[in-house]
């Protein structure tokens, strides 16, 4: 099954923007695909990288995931991965590249699900992954797209199935998010994102993260 | 297995009250509690609410769930349900009464689980469901308590495992929790949202809830 991972290589995490800058976020966004891609590449499959521009796949990429193809495609995200539906025929996979938190057992249980379209859900409606089997299946990821894929996918007259899973339904957007990361992340994400100084805030109350200066950080980075 | 849903009948959703009024607020927690108890029921156990004062058990609560016990106490969570640990002995099940998207399945998943301790994580580190096996094992819902059950888990030398759910991941906190429920429950509680004039917003960017006034509704409550 092909498996589309896309990634935004121009302007990424710009939600992020009031805790990172540019450079960190494009930083954070590497490692968060990296750990997206090898834990695609831990269920035995080669990812595709469908990619709003040229991107250096070298270091952690690469390390991650020595096999993976690069494709670029600079519209919209929508009609990028229609544009591989079209091509492809035969089951497509696409995973978002800012899942941190996705494990190989996570991605098995989406990819195995039986289903002409399988849907993992993000919050506030979102569609963090999916599987489509079905060839005349098309996407839309403005607003709802959870909504909006089971819609189409009724269209269409496709079998609809959904996974359950807190770690495919986190991806990771805002500050608040990085949280999550900081709790339940185990690979380069986290890693990045303490070497920025990033820890969790326990004040006995709701955890929040809290940044430390860099003078401060003891050379973690 | 016992299983305990801790409710707070007092003052419960305080922090949806920049969009429900107290005895709205009231409503809405009794429509989750009702959902998450069918739950229960529906794989097999009869749980017992844990609450913080006397309760009505009529109407929907009775039908949902007509052998549920009552056990009210009016200590902070961590000291009640540490109480029915050391009581009980043997298998107990925690879960919240605000986990509105709470399937069977979801549940069977936690239930059935192996480990001495059984975690399904909330987010920004909580813990919005467990099973505990082992007669040491304490609670602490203090601030970040997935890390902190992590820790006395392993202090106390339990297995512990995790359930990856988004539905059990889902708590029902803040007004933006709301979309949640519209999006992906199926039950009292989106009922009872939609009777309360809510729905979703989708203005093609990212979904929010709209709350229509009463002479706007449609004589639906």
């Amino acid at each position: 099954m092909q498996t589309v991972v896309p990634f935004d290589a121009v302007s990424p995490k710009t939600r992020l923007g009031p805790v990172l800058a540019a450079h960190e976020r494009a930083r954070f966004a590497r490692a968060m695909l990296a750990d997206v891609l090898a834990a695609v590449v831990a269920t035995g499959r080669e990812p595709t990288v469908l990619s709003t521009s040229p991107i250096s796949f070298e270091g952690e990429l690469e390390a991650a995931s020595p096999n993976t193809t690069i494709r670029v495609d600079d519209r919209p995200l929508t009609e990028a991965i229609d544009a591989v539906l079209e091509r492809e025929g035969g089951p497509v996979a696409v995973v978002m590249a800012d899942l941190a938190l996705a494990t190989p057992g996570a991605l098995e249980a989406l990819f195995s699900a039986d289903g002409d379209v399988v849907l993992a859900p993000g919050r506030g409606g979102g569609t963090n992954a999916l599987v489509v089997r079905d060839d005349s299946f098309r996407v839309d990821f403005h607003g709802a797209s959870y909504l909006d894929h089971r819609r189409i996918a009724d269209d269409v007259g496709a079998s609809l199935e959904t996974v359950d899973s807190f770690r495919l339904g986190t991806d990771v957007d805002e500050p608040a998010d990085l949280v999550e990361v900081l709790v339940h992340g185990t690979g380069r994400s986290v890693d990045c994102l303490r070497s920025l100084g990033f820890e969790l805030e326990r004040t006995g109350g709701r955890v929040d993260v809290t940044r430390l200066e860099e003078s401060t950080r003891g050379g973690r980075e």
